[in-house]
């Protein structure tokens, strides 16, 4: 027992969407929050103590986190050296530094996949555009920057031997490309006392072109066997990795109904949104649970629900306006998410909406309405 | 279709509990607030453009009115003249100054029953104790001030003429003491429109000594003829009132299953927290499309819920503790509510505990032992 957590000042590595919803729930535990982020813009700006500077500058943020007394993320791409040298210091950096840096580097992720035995898809490294141009055998294949690729950036699909000349070159991988039944995720969280609790499983429908999750729907439909196989390797990937905090494992499931890896995130993600209204505990809640060493919330399902990306339109940049709000305001169990994003490009994440219902058919209905009026444009 | 609400900035009368509640929802709508209130420590103080002023002070509203495009409170005791000027300036004021006038004096507000025909227990105006004691043939009666009543203060039972002494000497009124079989809220919203919608009736058990909200069920248990009469009945004052914005009706049950009205605040409402967690749309989301006229969300209910006020324990003055906070947290379907204050005092308002549960009953042993574990100290 203490005056809570006024007195543990939380620190956000990143002042995107993910730190925002992060804070609309810290707000109820009376954390104190401070954020850095290089957007003097970004979506945190107005909600917490806020600082602008670079994610990747070691000085950055050092400074920043010797404020603080709990350090997360809501981005990867962060210096970990100084996070640290912030644990050296006694500050708590959850997820670790040496989580972020595995998972940082795609081809490292692999390798911990493999030394552990969690089922992935088949992979080669490679360091240069040369070498994927050798392994044209491997195809068709996926190829993956090593590093810094992030929200759709970073990944090129290369079907046959006339796609070669799109290969990244730069040192990152060739994974065989999965001929998959659905994409799922399954987030888990877990605490410093080791006690791990996961969400039921949702599926994922990606932008055809972007690979951006378009939108998903929650929780997955599955035979029992395969929700249970994505949930024991979700629950494995969190500990071995020794991780505290919350983890989205994204997944594969093939047409035989095998379970793959594809990639994970040690924080609030884009796969849990929905968790806000159609969860007992929000992911966002559970994070903080995790990281502050609580008792872990439950899990459970309130409502099927599901979740649309609302991205910006293509051929539209500039001051984002909201074509279609009022129509889908009306529809019953719609929840908007805006931002607070001044300024609309074409894909770029400007909020989302969930929908709940407890008819499944309705929910695919009113899900396809919000996609096709709800609109980003400038 | 506009740039949605970032160019229609809202401003807030009051930054406590409910102000902050209303900046978390506000924050999905991207709507940009500024709030004013005397406290510089309130609870909204760090999370909107912040003023520190005198709610009741003509200048200081018409000044900060001034700045915003929509104004709306969350107590009622502000200057409504500031407000009216703002109306004739062009700001868009909801609820409407003469609402607000109407509800700040508890006689003005029986007579409007009484004139509406809405029922509510019988009553007598009264302008001092003197008067109060000429009408000792009207007791058992609840004495209450006509102005400036809040949160149990204002109130006072006067069951025989023993407690005549108790009575107030100041205008006010004298009401039938009601022998209730319950107390219930309904909590109805109108947009400019005129668009109506309500949330179920929920139950509320009062603290014994102190008039205040102690905790709810919802939705209330009642015969459906009781439940619908309760809806009309809101439904009328809203309509009556022809206001814009949410309106909370707190009503009695009598043994007979008559409805009569207590009384009514035109904001969110401490009867309504759970509806963050428990329904479809939260009174705070509602009350934001009821006041820029955007539609309305529904209410239905999504699970039984209870609501727990969590009052500064008797004895505690000082730096606020929280005394349970750990074993409460273990419990499912258990969301607490803190509300940023820094400082305890006996019964002040510290936050809320919702908990939602599809088993009524293991609702109700949770909402005890809610009640028995978590302790606001010093």
């Amino acid at each position: 027992m203490s005056n809570l957590f006024t007195n543990k000042k939380l620190g956000i590595l990143g002042g995107g969407q993910l730190g925002r919803m992060l804070i609309q729930s810290a707000i109820d535990f009376n954390m104190s929050v401070a954020v850095l982020d290089p957007d003097a813009a970004a979506p945190c700006s107005f909600m917490a103590d806020f600082t602008v500077g670079k994610l990747t500058d070691y000085e950055t943020v050092l400074n920043f986190g010797k404020r603080c007394d709990i350090i997360t993320i809501e981005i990867e791409n962060v210096n970990t050296q100084a996070l640290k040298e912030l644990v050296k210091m006694g500050k708590q950096v959850y997820p670790q530094p040496e989580v972020i840096e595995l998972i940082q580097d795609k081809r490292v992720q692999k390798k911990f996949y493999e030394e552990y035995r969690i089922p992935t898809a088949e992979f080669i490294l490679v360091d240069s555009k040369v070498e994927v141009i050798k392994q044209k055998d491997f195809l068709p294949a996926v190829n993956k920057l090593g590093k810094e690729g992030y929200d759709g950036r970073g990944v090129q699909l290369l079907r046959t031997e006339k796609d070669l000349d799109k290969a990244f070159d730069a040192p990152g991988l060739l994974e065989k490309l999965i001929d998959f039944e659905k994409e799922i995720a399954v987030i888990v969280a877990r605490n410093e006392n080791g006690d791990i609790v996961s969400y039921p499983a949702v599926e994922m429908v990606f932008h055809p072109e972007k690979n951006l999750v378009e939108y998903l729907f929650a929780p997955a439909s599955l035979p029992g066997n395969v929700l249970q196989e994505a949930d024991r390797i979700a629950r494995k990937v969190i500990k071995s990795l020794n991780m505290t905090g919350l983890l989205a494992v994204e997944m594969f499931v093939t047409k035989d109904g095998k379970v793959l890896v594809n990639e994970v995130a040690p924080r609030p993600h884009n796969s849990g949104h929905q968790s806000i209204e159609a969860n007992i505990t929000s992911q966002y809640e559970q994070h903080l649970r995790a990281i502050y060493n609580l008792p872990l919330g439950a899990c459970n399902t309130v409502l099927p629900s599901a979740m649309v990306n609302l991205l910006g339109e293509e051929g539209h940049e500039g001051v984002a306006r909201y074509q279609g709000f009022e129509e889908i305001a009306k529809l019953p169990g719609v929840h908007v998410h805006l931002y607070g994003k001044h300024l609309t490009k074409p894909f770029r994440k400007m909020g989302h909406v969930t929908i709940v219902d407890i008819n499944v058919e309705r929910l695919k209905q009113t899900t396809q309405l919000v996609k096709q009026t709800l609109k980003v444009i400038a």
